[in-house]
């Protein structure tokens, strides 16, 4: 396409969402102003070592945080708003528009946090109409999806208008009532639509996602089919899946005890909005329900995904406080499993099953949905909106390069659309669409321990950590060049069929000769005393040490090594131990069993 | 079931195979005699930091070691045979059965790790019947699976005929020609099998495994579509794959190039064996096809499921030393991945598309079947055999549960099936089927070094690591119950926004407040100098410095403690640190991300 050079452009710049499912996270930009639509988080994977969570590199924002207008907010799961309170303590956002519910989740989550004061959030209803700065105006329009109260929203720039679908699937039966506005979409779309952004998640699966209503006869044959207990398992922001839960309850006349915090989070704010409707008597508190008959009980929980501390896993691993597996309860997995936790999940089957539940799962039992459209919702979403231009988001490599398929099959040209990653800038005129450049766009991974952020440094040392264990080393040097006392060796997680008298003896020697062949190097008799090259000396016999433990041990752990020597007013030199890398990495990379090489070496 | 005390019984121990997908590892016993059938390793899972094998725990193997008469195999698959060159370092076996190529493959192993004369290989064909010690005699029928040279076994027993499936589907269209020798089958069912263990791979998949003859015209469509190279992934052991694959190379005109060793070993044997069936000059070296033309070559490798090493993977990473991808390529995944590695294949592919290939892949295409049976192929063989009792192995819990799920429907009664775990003792006599007792059934982890077995408390060590990081910390004491240097501080691994300098100040301070408050506990004037509890002072600072990590790092990283105290010729105490678990675990426990709160103390 033929871009003047003056005609006014819009930038579209994702930093999360493009190229994984996760953290999505969107920057539209238009002359000096910057609007923001979703950040959400991710989940660790393999290899991300102690990392509790995954999120965008905000370099791009924190550098320009003064042109922050404001934030849209398409729906309330984490990975639409679950980075907010970390990008809060890095800059503020004036102002946050959004759902009920998700603006009642973000709420918590910002108080939680400490940074409540650090914007000011602003609910939404369905056709309200917003104005961001001076360029951007946003009407929100009713979807449906998985999550209660979620919307695709139309944004007014001076290029024109886009449809961003936010997540969606197209369901003509809603559980709540709520249906998709494919009116204003259909309007949207006969007045002209400039480019849409559109969910690929299931891009690859033909055909319709089920409506969520088809679950509720498959689950109310199973509830039906129950003698004892219940078990329900699923995502806890599923709002409707919760509310055909509990109406199936009433409907077998049981009592329902929900486990797990973020469950009952979401069913609270979702009673509270009427995005759940049931009578107050029909919960009781898990304490109240141990006295009460197996048939009239269904269990609540969280853990669907297999996650380690959740209640079902506990469960299964016999480490719940209150809740023991017993024969005749019957556990239903109504969640499939995310790729990456298949394990977790299966594993967690077997062991309730071994206890003696009756476990339900599987896909063919009709007992989930995705809350995605597939391609023939994909489609329809096209053919309402007509648009000029068309930028698959919210997906893996793959999912985006079949959605963009699914679009050209609709008469989309291959120049009216681009394929991007995080970080692209996406320039788009009235007449064309192109990538016009890249913004920073790795990720930051935050600990365990929630105290600070894991770089890709110390991710590598805990990868070798975690394969290769660490050896510590000490030693004390006297000013003739010779050991002052014997080495003292500490393995942890080393794998080694060698004594550690006899490792000592082998470090000792491999010292010795070392200090013997090189010490003249280092040490230059001065005028008054001798000179010694501390930190050449150090770096000599670290290198041996490594050398014959690669030799000795078949591996390469990290070493820690300590050296004392009579100049000093401490056990080992002052020069610190530093990681070198063999390239500084900008962004982090992470692999499964990748093993690095890194060595430590002794920097002034 | 009523077992009289007197009657004849055989065991049946199943060491590896039960509960998991791998390491298939069985051993039958009557009287003295041992015989084994198969001995396979597994994959580590999750959380098995730097473990390149997993292998059943052989102790009672060890233990009996001198009643061991023999060993059955049935097929060359690793889950199969890997773990007999390791068994045979610890006890010999006379003689193994096995079919040619099995054979051929295990030869191989041997010798290469040494072992080859702690054993006598001894090949089998079709209705072969072997004796093996007084009690047993084995008749190899041939069955059909996706390694080529396969069977299932009829085992005469003192107490009746058992019948081991081994891995198997059926096929009635093998490409090898070689049909499941169902006469055979029938022949045994109508003079009475005592019982049949099978293979519960697929006992969750309803219908019939396609036959492997079934991919053959859809990947003829693909390679037919193809305008550049064409690069092939599939199992290295998938010999009637490789088959296809090579006749599709004749009849589309293009060269083929192998790359990876165990795809290489396993053509070669087939071949050998007149498993493979093709002409010398269709295989070209790598080096050789740089200068064809794009349309003339196929590429066969290794690395359908990601593996991190695998030639498909650093070619997806662009680090193979030969093959880079270009535009027009079409790589093809005739293979499905397995549960725990969907991630690391989704992302190879995402790569090799982005790198401009066009990715064929996905379980649509029907470019590949299981080589294992579902449920009618498991109808089908109780139908054939019609046993007396029923023993489902080679599965996991809900596997073996849903296989006897389908022999029950076929009218084998409940009471005649047991569904066991590894380590169980099945006793059966002529009328009986029980669970009698449990041998050692943990599992034995191969560290990446190979130098030797990952212990449960290496592994913590690891998992600590990996998650937490090691902090060392030197010090050193005088008499006074002083430092006499200040404390030095390494971190690797460990997330903390605290400067080292900060965290050293704070240790200094921590140590200072214990020394000046506790020090007289452990120091006690005697006759002719002061007697110190160092071990006393030390666990005591260790705990301090602990607690201060816990409180200031939020994280709970190992901590390698060394102190050195005037009256030693060491800079360190000499009481080794030793790792002290709450309590001792017979077996390896491993999960995902549990953070181990091992403490390290100090044993004198």
């Amino acid at each position: 396409m033929i871009k003047s050079p003056t005609a006014p452009t819009l930038k579209i710049i994702p930093l999360g969402g493009l190229h994984e499912i996760g953290k999505n996270t969107c920057v539209f930009e238009y002359g000096e102003e910057i609007i923001l639509l979703d950040a959400g988080l991710a989940f660790p994977s393999d290899g991300m070592h102690g990392v509790n969570i995954v999120l965008p590199d905000m370099t791009y924002l924190r550098e320009n945080k003064h042109r922050i207008k404001g934030m849209i907010v398409t729906h309330g799961h984490e990975d639409h708003i679950g980075g907010i309170p970390y990008h809060l303590k890095q800059f503020e956002i004036p102002v946050i528009y959004g759902p009920r519910l998700a603006m009642a989740l973000l709420a918590g989550k910002l108080e939680e946090a400490g940074v409540a004061n650090r914007t000011e959030l602003r609910t939404v209803l369905p056709r309200d109409i917003v104005r961001i700065g001076k360029h951007f105006v946003v009407e929100y329009i009713r979807n449906t999806h998985s999550i209660a109260d979620s919307f695709t929203v139309a944004i007014h720039t001076p290029v024109g208008v886009l449809i961003h679908t936010g997540d969606f699937k197209i369901d003509h039966t809603p559980v709540d009532g709520e249906f998709f506005d494919l009116q204003k979409l259909a309007e949207y779309g006969e007045k002209g639509v400039l480019c849409l952004i559109s969910d690929s998640t299931n891009a690859e699966v033909p055909g319709f996602t089920p409506s969520e209503r088809s679950v509720y006869p498959n689950l109310d044959r199973v509830f039906g089919q129950a003698t004892g207990r219940i078990l329900v398992t699923t995502f806890a922001s599923s709002v409707h899946r919760l509310q055909i839960v509990l109406e199936l309850a009433k409907k077998h006349n049981r009592y329902v005890a929900v486990v797990g915090r973020s469950m009952l989070n979401v069913i609270a704010h979702s009673r509270n909005l009427g995005y759940i409707k049931c009578e107050d008597n029909i919960f009781q508190p898990l304490k109240a329900v141990r006295n009460m008959p197996d048939d009239k009980l269904i269990i609540l929980t969280t853990g669907s995904q297999g996650e380690p501390m959740s209640a079902m896993t506990r469960i299964a691993n016999c480490e719940h406080q209150e809740i023991r597996i017993k024969k005749g309860d019957t556990v239903v997995f109504s969640a499939n499993p995310i790729p990456g936790n298949t394990i977790a999940v299966v594993n967690t089957i077997d062991k309730l099953m071994i206890l003696g539940a009756n476990v339900i799962y599987g896909r063919d039992k009709g007992i989930h949905v995705s809350g995605h459209g597939c391609q023939e919702d994909h489609k329809l979403m096209i053919a309402m909106t007509k648009p000029k231009f068309f930028l698959p988001v919210h997906g893996e490599h793959r999912m985006l390069v079949q959605h963009a398929k699914t679009a050209q099959s609709m008469g989309i040209p291959p120049q009216n659309m681009v394929i991007i990653d995080n970080g692209d800038v996406v320039e788009l005129t009235q007449n064309s669409i192109s990538v016009g450049g890249k913004v920073p766009s790795g990720i930051e991974l935050v600990d365990g321990s929630r105290a600070g952020v894991v770089k890709a440094s110390v991710l590598k040392e805990r990868q070798q950590l975690a394969e290769e264990g660490v050896v510590t080393v000490a030693v004390a040097l006297n000013w003739e060049g010779k050991l002052s006392v014997k080495p003292e060796i500490h393995l942890k997680g080393v794998v080694t069929s060698l004594e550690r008298s006899q490792l000592q003896k082998s470090i000792t020697q491999t010292i010795e000769t070392i200090l013997s062949d090189r010490w003249s190097e280092f040490a230059k008799p001065s005028e008054t005393k001798i000179d010694v090259d501390w930190v050449g000396i150090q770096t000599q016999l670290e290198r041996g040490i490594q050398r014959l433990l690669r030799r000795e041990i078949q591996s390469n752990p990290l070493l820690v090594f300590l050296m004392q020597n009579p100049g000093e007013e401490s056990v080992v030199t002052t020069p610190k131990v530093v990681i070198t890398t063999p390239e500084p990495e900008p962004a982090v990379k992470v692999t499964g069993r990748r093993r690095p090489r890194t060595v430590t070496k002794v920097a002034s």
